[in-house]
């Protein structure tokens, strides 16, 4: 048996005493992680300090090293993420629905854990820890397949959640790392059916697209966001500055930011302008259609590329449209079914940009920003889904379940 | 554009047109849809019997013609079945959470279709009746890849359908046809991200396996059951035999009937014999573990592929364990995850094995034969699944759907 096999052989395992576990247990083993994280902060740091040498070494960009540091402040954000993680409600043992049949047999339908989670992630070494407090609080095992480039932080985070799990009473196998960077280990994660009930893949289109091509697994596709702002002829213009703004330059690098704003031939001309000098102000590049560049004169050509790309990046490509229908067709062909906003006071137009755009998060006269599980509301997020089987949008510890049916009867065989 | 790419695009366009309409008109549809089948039946006959001369010419057993046949009786009961999903509630539109954020934004998670869904099915032709019934009732369009040897009647049925549907104001691509038989073109299927929502295999263990593996479309698992029923020590031992009676041979070709029984070591020499004999009446062979063969001489050993296998046939595997532990722990370990019973009067050891065995299905004191959609009372279902992402057990209508999230503001941006 493979290495990989055998974490996740051994995670499968666990994941039955997990899966019986109370919530007193499984919420006080995230509050012994917690204390563990901060209280052995030190060896969690000296052994980033190896990740980051080499990484500098290998010319990271600043970017990339400031994801991967682990200092004193941070890792006391991740253990005040466990116990948030701990204060949600407990997903499981919830009665989805029930009914009696007519012969007498009860039907119950009930929340349980999906079983075990493997999750293939980049840089950030705070996923470690996140990931594995939403699996163990939904009573699932994870296998964590970190990157490289962080393999000895992920190291120290692991060891340290492993040994809180034990004296928590709960399988330190309940965690496992895969401890090989190499592609095949990642790929045999992907063949494991039976043993790995659900992936998830966390990183950048690359991983994604390999990860969703080659996995045998059940995948759940986060995280590509195209978002598009469409600015309607009934918009109020100055709500739909701020929206875009806050949209593109709130935080670029992210994928719940603008990448495509699609304005109404009918106000093109007066709104334009206007946004055109405050995305540049905020250093924004802009890319326009024919239409665009004859209002803004500044702005590049845009392509066809221009209409399918993630910037994630202060650049922003600008279309103008005739109607709702080429809105609402647009982003339909070129958006990644993540977030996208109408900005108008037509209420027949809002019904139809809600019902007719086929996003996870459709948005009226509001930023594309808020898709996220704290701002939902939902409590920390394990990751935004662009599909539509099993959780759309934001994911938290109920997407992390799954439910069976429990049938209770007093002999009933079938005529 | 290859043709299987061709099908499928234009089913992703037609998808938009049925996401929108009214509960009403895909109602119609089904009617209109089932009066079509019952009118054109002879068409449907003519077609299907050169798919019966080409299987006989091939060597089909008289079971699969039976299975391959169309005649009036089963094109009326189809019809039928499309008047019994016409007259199911509507899955779409159900608002199935909402809440109000501090800023004010209004969230609704509202359930939509899920756009395009694929099957990839053997021989039955009535699935694609079926199938296309459930697809177009949840807003869905379908894209079909039947077997070759029942291809003039797959041909013949979506035709009908496709006129039937464009009688009926919707788009006849609604539902396609992948009109070859050859491998290449259902792996190309399974590459279609972005055009398929859903690939849904019903048949064999083999065409399952090769779906999962190949896939990059997100997969539905169904079907295959090793089902078990487990006597505890503390069984009423008629109602033991009457349930294993039941779930072996009231239909041992269909995936809920039970594969394995496991009888605690306790009541074995009580309760085997009489069982035994029972199930030699019936014509079922039985492949026994060690202790088994001791008291029912006449049993076949059993091999460690015996606990494996779904037969599908007068074929039941047994075995004696001491204890709850060891046949929880051969359930989870050989089982498939779809249906398994416990036949015990200890509330303990009911709420034990309803909680530790993992399966869709876990029964008390009923027969395995139960986990069907028409039985739970979900009307038709379209396939039962055996994995945990998404649906799990018998799949109906709500199955076939998704939720997107709404979010209403007033100019709401993110700090």
């Amino acid at each position: 048996m493979s290495d990989v096999e055998l974490v996740a052989r051994k995670a499968k395992e666990a994941s039955f005493v997990l899966a019986s576990a109370s919530t007193l247990v499984r919420n006080n083993a995230l509050l012994t992680m917690a204390k563990g994280l901060e209280s052995k902060a030190g060896r969690v740091i000296e052994e980033n300090k190896k990740d980051l040498d080499k990484g500098r070494k290998n010319g990271l960009s600043d970017a990339l090293i400031d994801r991967l540091t682990l200092d004193r402040r941070r890792i006391i954000e991740m253990a005040q993420g466990l116990r948030e993680v701990a204060a949600l409600p407990d997903p499981l043992g919830e009665i989805v629905e029930g009914w009696t049949l007519p012969n007498g047999l009860i039907i119950e339908k009930v929340r349980v854990p999906l079983g075990v989670v493997g999750i293939i992630y980049e840089a950030r070494p705070n996923v470690t820890v996140d990931t594995a407090g939403l699996c163990i609080k939904s009573g699932n095992s994870v296998v964590l397949r970190g990157s490289s480039s962080a393999m000895n932080s992920n190291r120290a985070l692991v060891s340290i959640i492993r040994e809180m799990l034990k004296e928590s009473g709960l399988p330190a196998d309940s965690a496992g790392l895969i401890d090989s960077p190499s592609r095949e280990a990642a790929k045999e994660l992907m063949k494991l059916n039976g043993l790995i009930d659900v992936l998830i893949p966390r990183g950048g289109a690359g991983l994604i697209s390999t990860v969703v091509e080659n996995s045998a697994v059940p995948v759940i596709e986060t995280g590509l966001g195209n978002c598009h702002v469409y600015v309607d002829l009934e918009a109020d213009l100055e709500v739909a500055q701020r929206i875009i703004i806050n949209a593109k330059t709130q935080r670029p690098g992210v994928c719940n930011a603008c990448e495509t704003v699609l304005v109404h031939s009918g106000i093109a001309e007066e709104f334009l302008p206007k946004i055109a000098m405050e995305l540049e102000e905020k250093g924004v590049e802009i890319r326009g259609c024919e239409r665009t560049r004859k209002i803004v004169p500044g702005a590049i050509e845009a392509t066809e590329d221009d209409w399918k790309t993630e910037y994630l990046d202060l650049i922003l490509a600008v279309k103008v449209v005739d109607d709702l229908d080429e809105a609402i067709g647009h982003i339909n062909k070129y958006g990644s079914k993540h977030s996208d906003a109408i900005v108008t006071d037509s209420y027949k137009n809002s019904q139809r940009f809600t019902k007719e755009v086929d996003s996870a998060c459709v948005y009226v006269n509001a930023s594309t920003r808020f898709t996220d599980g704290g701002q939902f509301g939902l409590g920390a997020e394990i990751g935004i889904s662009t599909q539509k089987l099993h959780a759309r949008g934001p994911m938290s510890v109920t997407e992390l379940t799954s439910a069976k049916f429990v049938i209770r009867g007093s002999g009933q065989v079938r005529d």
